[in-house]
């Protein structure tokens, strides 16, 4: 591993992009970071805003003087304002709108009604736009002019903007300058809403054999483009927030975010699984009396809730794959539930047995062995079935199973398990 | 939800893509994913098999009889029997390579050198490549045939085979016939090394402003390329892939596993989360007089481990993803520890004296607060310790830590945890 501090970044600085000098100023400490935020050119700056957390941009935003946020915001174009805007305060944006070129300024206006979900706010309009009664030669005239990154087709548009069709730059070689354009549209290529959602985006360009494909919005006018360039970026973003989700943080989370506001946010999530912890506290305390007289079945407890909770979270994770493949359907729930409970029985059975003996022989009781057995095979079963069933039901109410799925069917193994060890306890050995 | 069963296949199937093929067929146990594979027209086979997980491939090849495996297997290229070769017995592969025409057996024994990490593996060979001595008519009358998709450049290479230079289609319009090709090399394409990683190929796309990358071999001779559609397609293997190993699943397991397979490839992480289920119940049974005595300590004991739990997959969720990210260094380990210290102090304080306050009223005794809150206050503090170091040690050891990380974290706070609570308990409440 390699230092990368204030000091040694002007000697590696020139040969990174901006992204690599985003991640480098996220990965230093606030104060440290300011420092080397200032030894950055000032024409990389926006780019290397653009391509930060929104958490750790934003106190670099703030602590620059009227003067340099000026160059800043001079010149800006719709895409980057449309990223950065959350950022800069209301004022600065109107500044910057008002400075844009009105085609800019359109663009950017067009792209805001989007929400954050929607292809239509992340488009760029870098593409070529032809009349869609052009021919060969106007085609040609326009490709010899310097041509955006991912051209590889031309898009043909009516005298209303609306698009018209997709002609491959390369079937224009050999072709006659007066042939019209129309005859060489690429009828394969199908423009993307702007209304969908960037998962759709993701999944259209695994299909569509192109690098960019052209986004219309509800009346067939063509907004711009999406790269699939971008979409790798979101698809990287997505999982990344996901796996934060997963223990209740943000992807934007810094992460050097100051230490008041990180508690704060953390909070919240150790605060709702302390609420499960004191259900699971609340079962055990159901067999208070039986646990004063046997006090190995306390020993044990976490035996009990562990074996359910990893049980069912094999399951869980099997089942959020297959939800978020759209593999899991009214037709294949029953024996899904089948083979999972098969395979939750073999295992329950299995680690009983195992766990059994071990337990019988640490106390010296064959009873106790004989409880936590049994506590084991309908704990692991229970996990089986809630580890189909909890995803299912989530999904039914649109809540994302793979935030919250995890919590929900942890409590359900603790709480079964105590209650049903504890029971047994209560009922074989008193 | 619709149902997707053998009998509706039929009619759905035309519009289908030949993954969409590959996860309905996914989606249905053994016995009907067999009917319907039937129904699936021959000349769309093989390519719903490369589609498919390996073990959900598998005993779909093993039931073909030997006339259409020989279809097949006949006009295979190499890329398909590279994705298709571990589903296929080695004398089907031998049939197919001796079937192959002798340039894609060429293609197929070198990217099979390769091993499943890198590059060299999965490049295809569908790029245009011309002398480097070619001139721009050369390349116009190339372009004139059928191109391959993602076309935007033509490759250059000396006598020997190697790669020489990258020149974009376009920069062919308006170009003189006798041009030198290698006046219009663009020299920001750096080719891809075979021997790097899947991961460095996606990070290579969002700096590339390309759809598809030359790879080269040791001796910088063109091996193919590497599409940024392929790229995205890893990057969803590789995210898949980490989620199901956090569940110590893989990512090939079939939906409808056979329950045998399936029970004895999960009984592997049952065992391993059994052990330190059996720690975390040794150290509870070190204080076996303590909670006879106080049995209220055993009813409490889910809480201290959960709160220590949840915040130490906090910090390490975050630090996860900082390594990922590369942004982990040695120089700012402390100043991140520090900070990680700070927040599970601040959160450590506010629900020690929250549980507090809850465990003294639940069980009328002052001193059972105090013993849990100290408690909660430690265990947050080594939960905070543990979720920064122990990823910074699995990565040392060139282990994982979005595999492992979690058990092993749950381990030392469950421990932790429990020996704090009940010796506090032993020295105050007995």
């Amino acid at each position: 591993d390699e230092e990368l501090d204030a000091a040694r970044y002007a000697e590696v600085a020139e040969d990174l992009e901006p992204d690599q000098v985003a991640l480098l100023l996220e990965s230093l400490p606030r104060d440290e970071r300011q420092e080397c935020w200032e030894q950055v050119p000032e024409e990389q700056r926006v780019d290397v805003l653009v391509e930060m957390r929104a958490e750790a941009r934003a106190p670099l935003v703030k602590e620059l003087d009227s003067r340099t946020l000026d160059q800043l915001i001079s010149g800006l174009d719709a895409e980057t304002l449309i990223e950065l805007g959350e950022s800069l305060p209301d004022d600065v944006v109107d500044i910057a709108l008002a400075r844009m070129d009105e085609r800019q300024r359109a663009h950017y206006e067009r792209s805001a009604q989007y929400d954050e979900d929607a292809i239509g706010r992340y488009v760029d309009h870098d593409l070529l736009i032809l009349p869609q009664n052009s021919r060969v030669r106007d085609a040609e005239r326009l490709l010899r002019r310097e041509v955006p990154e991912y051209t590889t087709h031309l898009w043909l548009v009516d005298r209303t903007g609306r698009y018209t069709g997709a002609v491959p730059t390369l079937s224009l070689f050999g072709k006659p300058d007066h042939l019209p354009l129309v005859d060489l549209i690429d009828d394969e290529i199908e423009p993307l809403s702007a209304l969908r959602s960037l998962k759709e985006a993701t999944e259209a360009f695994e299909h569509a054999e192109i690098s960019a494909l052209p986004v219309v919005d509800e009346n067939g006018l063509l907004l711009g483009r999406m790269s699939m360039r971008l979409a790798l970026e979101l698809l990287h973003e997505q999982y990344e927030s996901q796996m934060m989700a997963s223990a209740g943080l943000d992807e934007e989370e810094d992460l050097f975010a100051p230490v008041m506001r990180s508690s704060r946010r953390r909070a919240t999530w150790l605060g709702i699984n302390l609420l499960t912890a004191f259900l699971a506290s609340w079962a055990i305390g159901l067999f208070e009396g039986t646990l004063q007289q046997v006090v190995a079945l306390a020993v044990l407890m976490p035996v009990v809730a562990s074996m359910g909770g990893i049980a069912g979270s094999q399951t869980l994770t099997l089942m959020i794959r297959g939800l978020a493949l759209g593999q899991i359907t009214a037709a294949n729930m029953m024996p899904l539930l089948r083979k999972e409970l098969s395979v939750g029985g073999l295992n329950g059975v299995l680690w009983a047995v195992v766990i059994g003996i071990v337990a019988s022989w640490w106390f010296s009781s064959f009873a106790i062995g004989v409880v936590i057995a049994l506590a084991i095979v309908v704990n692991i079963a229970v996990a089986a079935l809630s580890g189909v069933l909890i995803p299912i039901l989530l999904d039914k109410l649109k809540i994302d199973p793979a935030l919250s799925g995890s919590v929900i069917l942890t409590t359900v193994t603790d709480v079964v398990g105590f209650v049903v060890f504890l029971g047994l306890g209560s009922l074989f050995l008193l």
